[in-house]
């Protein structure tokens, strides 16, 4: 059971973010202080300087040895869950195509888990809870992000067909690309594929070591990996230099999430169905598919809890930079982002006390 | 004695520092991240934004009743006796000039309190010294800063006539300025200064009132008084709201100081004998003056070198921004602000050590 005192302790952790945001909306629509561009530079700011320091900072206090594996491994069964489900709709469903497979794998799986999940969490359960999302955002940023990028150049570079396929009613010349691959023949295909393949997975991985928060996350865990191996500390002197920008991280990641809203013409950017849709995707079938891995493995108890509520953590928001990179759907991931992190609060408690009465 | 164990602690306390604006001056000089349009955007988001909380967390925090007012009048005193010298100057040298006495007086009595001074005093002398360091930081917020805006207002107005007369070898109309109010008399001058002094002095108030930073120290010693008083404390959710935006502000404030720096053409601004001029003033003239006022007060032991410790923290970043809005030697604290910061680190330690071994 679910106390009043736990619940307002989670608002307590949850206001702070808001205000920030609020602030940085503010700034833009109602005090008119920063210009579009001014508001892109302070955006790079946070994503060049700050989060990267906010990233390392908590890797680099997670230890490796000490890893709660069963519960990453929860973790990663439910992505694959959805992964398998998402690959037969593709292929098998008159409907289904490559890009929103994509699409729809963000959005139930990439959550903001250091930004919003960190506060969150230690607030419901703890401490441990807080090491568990850190390991879990350590894994997102490694893995899954790696996975993505590589969806998203394989679709890029054309081997995705189905999806080319499916839009190919757009325009004649992508008839054409899908007509002259088929006149080639299967066993053309296959060997462009594998050819193809490998350099995709180089640019992926080279693409990711230019994003300086997986940068950080990978020097983080390498760092924890030798430190705790060897039982070292940092020194203070370092550890100082990185905390002095790490703790600018939350508040003015939630403050630049605030002007990327304000810079955007309408709140829901894709409609309202398709908000809907994709509100579904992150905030039910997320949440269902981290309880499907979770109950696989055995997660029992808290552990099993917070493994169903991070899971419906507002979006990833370096999910939403990707989409746009690519120009995949931006337009859901923005309003997903945006929306996603608004409604987010509500549903979150409600989750935290849905789940408490169950033993 | 101070170990070299005290003087690690400081320079712990100090690096961190200098690598937020390290990396400020590198992302605009060496990375070219940011335009120079972008850098007053990131700037103003410190000033109006993060610097304002950090300000208000700090003073929040201060009991008003538990101040050590003994301390903040031997400040009162060291400031007076600066104040009475530079008049002296102004009115009976030939070399005397309004205008230099408001920048020396900015020079030698002005500092650089939260960003730098907090770290620096609480890794020397513990929390006391940081408490103290943060009720000057009111004062001088409060007090000082009202002093100088009115100094410059008088300046603007062309009531500090001695200084019209000092300059007056630059250009025809001043000279005409300077005569035709001879030529009206002294009454109607000395009627003239009285009916717009009021004036002035609200010009003052108003523009500090419009400074965030004055506005949040105001806030925040009001509430301080208030709670301190009637015993009760900042609800929760106001104090998160307030830090997530305040633990920004050390590192925000260095790093915007490193932008500033790498947008001048020149660190020193103002050629090597101002900058030495200025340095003296600074890190000699300041501090001899606080040990005064503190002697004259009878203040002993770690609270003396506090006193004298504090006066040569780095130039105070708004008096800069005062003396560029009027225009009154902008160069010479802008020099005094990015030299300074850049000396003080080996000077601070300097005293340090040495008043270590006076008893």
């Amino acid at each position: 059971m679910i106390s009043w005192r736990d619940v307002y302790k989670v608002v307590i952790a949850m206001v702070p973010l808001y205000v920030a945001l609020g602030l940085g909306f503010g700034s833009v629509r109602w005090w008119k202080i920063f210009t579009a561009d001014q508001c892109n530079a302070i955006n790079r700011l946070v994503t060049l300087f700050i989060l990267p320091f906010l990233t390392f900072e908590f890797t680099l206090h997670t230890d490796p040895f000490a890893m709660n594996y069963r519960f990453l491994l929860a973790d990663a069964v439910s992505k694959i869950v959805v992964v398998i489900i998402l690959a037969i709709w593709a292929k098998y469903s008159s409907k289904g195509s490559y890009s929103w497979s994509i699409t729809m794998f963000s959005l139930s799986t990439l959550t903001n888990t250091l930004v919003v999940g960190v506060p969150l969490v230690s607030a419901m359960y703890g401490k441990w809870a807080q090491d568990l999302v850190v390991q879990l955002s350590v894994v997102q940023a490694i893995a899954w992000f790696t996975l993505l990028l590589l969806a998203f150049e394989l679709k890029k570079a054309g081997v995705g067909l189905s999806s080319v396929s499916a839009q190919s009613n757009n325009g004649g010349s992508q008839v054409m690309l899908v007509e002259s691959s088929t006149v080639n023949g299967v066993e053309e295909k296959s060997e462009i594929v594998s050819r193809s393949f490998r350099s995709l997975v180089k640019i992926a991985w080279f693409k990711l070591a230019l994003n300086p928060n997986v940068y950080a996350g990978i020097l983080g865990i390498t760092w924890a990996f030798i430190a705790n191996r060897w039982r070292f500390e940092m020194p203070s002197i370092i550890e100082g230099s990185v905390l002095i920008m790490s703790r600018a991280g939350t508040g003015m990641a939630m403050f630049s999430m605030g002007l990327f809203m304000a810079l955007q013409e309408k709140i829901i950017a894709c409609g309202p169905l398709l908000t809907v849709f994709g509100m579904v995707l992150k905030l039910v079938a997320g949440p269902a598919a981290a309880a499907i891995g979770a109950m696989a493995l055995g997660l029992r108890g808290d552990v099993l809890r917070l493994a169903i509520i991070q899971a419906a953590l507002p979006q990833s928001i370096t999910s939403f930079i990707f989409a746009k990179e690519y120009e995949v759907h931006a337009d859901v991931l923005s309003t997903a982002v945006i929306f996603g992190t608004l409604a987010s609060l509500p549903v979150l408690i409600a989750y935290y006390i849905f789940l408490g009465f169950i033993r």
